[in-house]
């Protein structure tokens, strides 16, 4: 698998996301193309959209005769191509905090970005297999539960709360995981189903409804979703279907 | 919205439960199609297979030629149509124990259970409305949260859960229901919508995983689900996805 977004010879390659489970990698050369393609949602995730912004204004750094004020009016459009997505507009923000420095500049904040986000991406990786082992010391490979698609294909690479399943699987400490399908869009069956194929790690698609039968039953030894925001009390937003998946692991006692 | 199944000059009609949302009436005149019907998942639900199985062993006997030996064969047919619907084994039975007073008896005997059918549905729908009623004294219309289909489509006429909604609704104690789409086969989101539609009750459908959110977040004054059984200590067998809806009621104290 690609990277999820990336910089190769002065343009950005992204995986289409419309197209998932298919694989196809998409190469955008104008900051235009880059606003298209995040209406489009053929660029989507958070973290990866935090990171398009960042790039696409190097992008427009490095066009034949910019000026500031043109950068900025491309910026603003850029930070408006998906006015839900908070890091879309800090991406932008960053990446253009660098132009008095010029093109290159912007280009090298971008890039740097790109590589925070695979470093934490690792980090919340390592630490969270690093907690579930403390958790659940008793076990030594994990039967995982979890929801929609907090992976590889939503940040650079890695994944989030995939991370995770990835940073223990790589450590030998994975049964198996089970992957509710996500209505209405299916980002676990389409999504998160084709990330653990490609890493070899076994799971199952169950629907939504099932998620919290499975927790009650005993199937999995711990549950691990994403998280759109958290809040200073440690309230989480997250996608639909996420609050039975809580409320069956907290009635069953198991981790999550 | 005709009968889901009925005996009418000689011949049973059924609503094709395979292409609902349409409904269209399917004419059975042999054992033989019905048995097909069942098969072919054209007649469901499991009150209205107990009706079926009936009124075929009544198709049967009133077959030229028949002697006891080739009814008690095609009764066995019938009966292992669906070897998992235990009402359907039952309707076969209580319409062959006729036989002995004839083949009039035996149509007698089934039209009884169809009758005793729709009984049964509007006195479960009269008994819950009631419940209700008496479980929230302070609101005269009710918020109602509703998942798969217990309704008309699965019995004869009126239903069992949606029995209740409709009882309710008769005396204007209904304000809206929520209806989970009832993944995988979408039997809320298929059936129950249509029921719920033609009988000018004001409804919605949601994704499976976002119910419980529902409840929780005091939408709903009440849950009404099917039951596919009842143990003697009260525990109840159902659809996937009413365990999530049942833990979120229980958490949020809305009667279930």
């Amino acid at each position: 698998m690609p990277r999820t977004i990336d910089w190769v010879d002065g343009r950005l390659e992204v995986v289409d996301q419309t197209v998932l489970p298919s694989v196809r990698v998409r190469v955008l050369g104008t900051p235009g193309e880059l606003v298209e393609a995040i209406r489009c949602l053929v660029v989507r995730g958070a973290p990866a959209l935090g990171v398009a912004g960042a790039l696409g204004v190097a992008l427009a750094a490095r066009e034949t005769g910019v000026t500031e004020a043109r950068l900025r009016a491309q910026a603003r459009v850029l930070a408006r191509a998906r006015p839900t997505a908070a890091n879309l507009a800090w991406g932008v923000g960053q990446a253009l905090a660098a132009w008095p420095h010029g093109p290159e500049a912007v280009l090298a904040a971008a890039l740097r970005i790109r590589d925070e986000d695979i470093r934490s991406c690792r980090s919340i990786g390592a630490h969270g297999a690093d907690l579930l082992r403390s958790l659940l010391p008793d076990r030594p490979v994990l039967r995982l539960h979890t929801h929609c698609n907090a992976g590889a294909l939503a940040c650079v690479e890695w994944g989030t709360a995939l991370g995770v399943v990835r940073s223990l699987h790589a450590a030998g400490g994975v049964d198996y995981v089970v992957v509710d399908e996500t209505r209405p869009l299916l980002q676990g069956a389409r999504i998160t189903a084709l990330e653990l194929a490609e890493a070899g790690i076994r799971h199952r698609v169950v629907v939504d409804g099932a998620g919290p039968s499975i927790v009650a039953r005993g199937l999995v030894d711990a549950v691990v979703v994403g998280a759109d925001r958290i809040a200073a009390n440690g309230d989480v937003a997250n996608k639909i279907g996420t609050y039975p998946l809580a409320l069956a692991a907290a009635r069953a006692g198991v981790p999550f």
